[in-house]
């Protein structure tokens, strides 16, 4: 096979065939077709897009380039859910009880990654005595035992993603579609997962910025699920404002807690937490409609089974459950609305950044997360208030927050007249 | 200036700035910005294509990437002609001579190059001592002396294209018009060039296979040599045959020697080169008009003055005329035709590869080529024959001509009704 060729049948339109995708990633894996080659196809798979076939063909090859998770000593169906990334997404820490309280293992791999707060295993090591650390023996028992175990990403699961992501980034091709997806599902179905629930966050604070690139993002996904045996149920939802209230990581693991164990919560992070959760309990047979899987979804949160199974995990990982509790940055700081009104947008991305200015994200791998900053979010679209009425609350370990007021103040905008407010849940794709 | 932020500015269809491109071809020939960001930008250019400032500026920075050749020395207008390359091209050749003799310099560096022939250095070289290895200084010199001069390309002549078409060459961004047509022009231009005329060729033999598309490329060069100064007048000439009778070195540097020397032609050959040299005239200010252009071109060939510059030129370059006569390959053998009829078209590719099996060119960088085999060919589009005529005569040094005899046949379609011929010169595009 001849590596220009396949760059220029593509550039022309073309569909690959399935050896022609294997020739291109293996090539790429193993060092025998330059990144420069690769830069030039992956630009050319911008432009003319991959069908259904080359995209799971993709997908299969990624996966087949390292190590898989078998998690088949379960005996039973493994279902994983992966969110594209939002602010205040702390949906993973509230369903992960849920499921595994109605006799679903979740058993995960998790990164910690770049963004503007730290992701579920960062949230999770602002509990005191918390850790990733299992050796993957130890990792499968705990999953046997309770249910439930949560592992730092470790081994080489997908290197030609990796390798094939880094390289993306560096040359203007991250926003495609096929890639996209293919990247995602290579590395669910290397984890292990037998059935995949999506959570496609679409609007000002998601990559996604539409419904309808959203869509196309989630069928091809739910079409790589179909092809490669994982049944998959992409579920969109809304991000023109952070999810729930709090955004950062100890406040985050604070708002799932109330929610599990006081049912005290925003009504936004319940529904798509619920519908998530409602999902996987459908997907992993444990309910016979959708339907019946919120009934059950709802009655563990309400029963406090899955505030006990959540305990359990974390103490199982040598969490002090004592230690989440109230927030314990240095200050905290009121942002005021300067005029009365109602909530008409939230510019959810400035509001991320205002997060990470305060350090509770990452900007490079190697910043450091200081996990008791935050902002709580104390008005949702749609509200109405007073002039001088609480926007936010700034937990704060710097000396000057101006700039970081200023943000948060800057990203809200507040109307005469009373807004319109969309669904949390947008749809849900089969 | 960030890297992935252009290419995704040029991918998102927007015009770069000027400073943008120079970023890009600073860095890429400097090392700072690596190649696999080039080939994704450079595809990306192929989808959206460079608007004429862009191609302009790419232009530019190609030719200020490396030497110069100043010409200014002479005190006239320099000329250049360029041809997009074609199977049986000697136009170089006659042209060269001619427009000597009317007092315009021919100051030329030349390339070998890959093709079914040698490029018009390897051409020369089939006479005997002939030789292209001057030092600038004498190539100066003998410019100034005779008007004439060539040399074997050589020097720092714009490595940014060098650079960036053997980039090109890997990554599938070969066939873009505004990559060509910068590359083209920079090298025009950094030879000394105040003027160019462009043979585009057009048709079946030629990389550019419809007017249409010639026509672009044609518009993208007159473009970008209006805007750096550099008057420019592309001529678009007929490529659905060889040009002329031959295709090989030795052979053609023959038919152009007949041409001069005894007005003997076959018509093609002779259109185009009186167009391309009257085209070179008239932008040197030699003729008021184009038409006069060509009246002073046919006198210098009629005269023979053309034929005495081309005598004393390559007499200078050690060049032994008397070596110029009948073809001394091994043997000769005739195709022929299997039946009567028109011959309605000529795939002009196929007769280049066959010229290519007998050793007339360059596959690799490497390779050899044997200065004395080559193609004679006796029909031309819409000529009438009879079953049993020649078609062509092989000169092969080699054993074994059956595939190439093959080559020819199956190139050649012969019909039973007349056939209408294109003529020889298109169009001209100022």
């Amino acid at each position: 096979m001849n590596t220009v060729e396949i760059i220029n049948k593509k550039k022309y339109g073309e569909a690959l065939s399935y050896e022609e995708i294997e020739y291109m990633i293996d090539g790429y894996v193993n060092d025998t077709i330059p990144d420069y080659q690769i830069a030039s196809w992956l630009m050319a798979v911008y432009f003319q897009g991959l069908n259904s076939d080359e995209t799971s063909a993709l997908t299969d090859f990624m996966v087949k380039s390292g190590e898989t998770i078998d998690l088949s000593f379960l005996n039973t169906t493994v279902v994983d859910k992966h969110s594209t990334g939002g602010v205040g997404d702390k949906v993973s820490l509230v369903v992960a009880p849920i499921i595994t309280s109605l006799g679903i293992p979740f058993a995960k791999m998790s990164g910690r990654g770049l963004g503007h707060t730290g992701g579920t295993v960062d949230k999770l090591e602002s509990i005191k005595g918390f850790h990733t650390e299992l050796p993957l023996d130890r990792f499968k028992e705990q999953v046997q035992e309770l249910g439930i175990a949560l592992v730092g990403q470790s081994g080489n699961l997908v290197p030609a993603d990796k390798k094939i992501y880094a390289l993306r980034d560096v040359t203007g091709t991250v926003d495609s579609i096929p890639l996209i997806a293919s990247s995602i599902m290579s590395k669910k179905i290397a984890s292990g997962a037998d059935a995949i629930v999506l959570d496609i966050k679409v609007g000002n604070g998601a990559f996604m910025k539409t419904e309808e690139e959203a869509r196309k993002l989630a069928e091809t996904m739910v079409a790589i699920g179909k092809k490669l045996n994982r049944e998959t149920v992409a579920v969109l939802t809304n991000m023109d404002q952070p999810l729930g209230t709090e955004i950062g990581n100890g406040n985050e693991v604070l708002e799932a807690v109330k929610l599990l164990r006081d049912q005290e919560y925003s009504q936004d992070l319940y529904d798509v937490s619920v519908e998530i959760a409602a999902q996987m309990v459908y997907l992993a047979g444990k309910a016979t409609t959708e339907e019946q899987g919120r009934k059950l979804v709802e009655e563990v949160i309400q029963n406090g089974d899955a505030y006990e199974k959540f305990v359990t995990f974390i103490e199982a990982q040598d969490g002090d459950m004592s230690s989440i509790h109230e927030i314990e940055a240095k200050q905290s700081i009121d942002v005021t609305a300067e005029k009365a009104g109602y909530i008409s947008s939230v510019e959810t991305q400035q509001m991320g950044e205002a997060a990470m200015l305060l350090g509770a994200g990452r900007k490079t791998k190697d910043d450091q997360i200081d996990h008791q900053v935050g902002i709580t979010f104390h008005v949702k679209l749609g509200d109405k208030l007073e002039a001088g009425d609480k926007l936010a609350t700034i937990h704060t370990n710097i000396e000057d927050n101006a700039a970081v007021i200023q943000k948060i103040k800057d990203a809200i905008t507040i109307t005469e007249t009373p807004v319109q407010v969309n669904p949390s849940v947008i749809g849900v794709i089969h």
